[in-house]
């Protein structure tokens, strides 16, 4: 039984001040897994690209102890698309295409090798898609689940019902003020935990992420960066490092959520300054003790 | 020898969504004051009214433990006044209107009693005057500063002169960020450290502060609140928290210093909440402990 990951899997090409990638591996699960993977797996795969999805960025999955097992490849079929721009501060980014292709008549269908699996983590797609997941699974057990502003505007019963079925979400502070109709963090966080999840993480970038969970509010810092060159992926990348850490623990007591969180803010800060993964897993315990040294 | 205070003393009316609140006891000097005073004092308090400035207000003060023999009383002078108004979500404020009155000629004479104090709080006041205290001083060996965009865009001269001469400089992060004309605030306290005080505090309100000292970046939550009345004063409470922490404990080491910021926000987190004065006392050590429980 290794640790489930479904969403997206596409080609990112992102403008920032200071570079241009085109065609990068991008998509919610290609950086959560990638991200879990650091905390020894084995993650499961399930996600679509088309035939033109590069070989070698699935040999760059599956040499991350992924089984791709789950990958749907649409013969004739094009990888979802997504072109971001972002500016100066690096903070705000403005989409500029989002070619869905594939992903359009996605339908996530969970081989049966995965279907024991007690770890899900349900990277940001289609609320109605996710619970398909969880519908197929035999015993879900910890649930950990992205979401975005696109779906809580555009599908929101949809998420409502699935959110029941999650035992943690994971969501930026503006979505979590969307979902919540409400401006103060701390009691919109206490409305969206009504609403199903016991265990709510607010991303806030720079600023770090809060925890709830049972009567606590855990603060963890952002790791301090001089230098960021693309946030794409952060947030996956976060999500990943929590899950990867708790599946390898299988602890879930609130101290194990909370070192989870500062594994995810690590992960997420090598996400965003595009650190080399070859030498990424000596430097992950290195800067998890700064950050905890310096709480 | 106490802890000496300088700064504004004023009568402000704020507007919230929620209440409005006409002429109350406002200004820096005054927030920073009462927030020190509740680590003991005695606190040396230097600057200026008019006579039409209520007794009662002084009597608050007073009865802080706050030596008032540097307040200026100018006859037949009006005192200073501050309008304000917060939106809905009480992160953004416009000043609907700012009347100097007596504080145009302000000149801060220090008494001769107050010369020996090595703990120097300097709140937001023209960065001249600012200069003009230290002159006076005998031996200051622990001077703290806040200013705000005004003078950093006004009087930047005379600001950068100032910063040679004091320890800790406490700003919020869009001043920072001016200060230092660069996006990323790691960067920017960096450059702000290399203008002269070895010790940098960028508040960030609902984000917590960050703390800059030796090679140490210390990220301190704001206390998670569901319930905030009216922001006004609460960066001046966060440094009266600070430095009358450490002017009680003498100690100025890196933990020192981190304790002393999360006093700070504990402070400003009941001047947000206007919790009554009366029982502040009792519940600073609880709530001091709740967040660094959780941290």
């Amino acid at each position: 039984m290794g640790l489930l990951v479904v969403g997206s899997l596409g080609l990112d090409t992102v403008i920032t001040p200071f570079d241009k990638i085109e065609e990068a591996l991008g998509g919610s699960a290609s950086y959560i897994s990638l991200a879990a993977s650091y905390f020894g797996g084995p993650i499961e795969f399930v996600g679509v690209v088309g035939s033109d999805f590069p070989k070698e960025y699935i040999k760059i999955i599956e040499d991350h102890n992924v089984d791709t097992e789950g990958l749907q490849i649409v013969e004739g079929g094009k990888t979802f698309r997504w072109t971001g721009k972002y500016h100066y501060d690096l903070n705000m980014r403005d989409t500029l295409s989002t070619e869905l292709n594939v992903f359009e008549k996605f339908d996530p269908v969970i081989p049966d090798n995965f279907k024991k699996s007690k770890f899900i983590c349900l990277g940001n797609i289609d609320p109605v898609l996710q619970s398909r997941v969880l519908d197929q699974m035999e015993d879900p057990q910890f649930v950990v689940c992205d979401t975005m502003n696109f779906w809580i505007e555009g599908k929101k019963d949809d998420l409502l019902k699935l959110l029941k079925r999650v035992d943690v979400l994971i969501i930026n502070d503006s979505e979590a003020r969307l979902l919540a109709h409400e401006p103060n963090l701390i009691r919109a966080a206490r409305m969206i935990r009504e609403l199903g999840p016991k265990i709510l993480i607010i991303k806030k970038g720079e600023h770090g992420a809060l925890l709830f969970v049972e009567d606590i509010v855990f603060s963890a810092p952002a790791y301090p960066m001089e230098t960021i060159f693309d946030p794409t992926g952060a947030g996956d990348s976060f999500a990943g490092g929590f899950i990867g850490y708790l599946y390898k623990t299988r602890s879930l007591s609130p101290d194990s959520l909370k070192r989870a969180v500062i594994y995810g803010s690590t992960m997420a800060s090598f996400c965003v300054e595009k650190f080399s993964k070859k030498v990424l897993k000596n430097y992950l315990t290195c800067r998890y003790k700064i950050v905890l040294e310096n709480l």
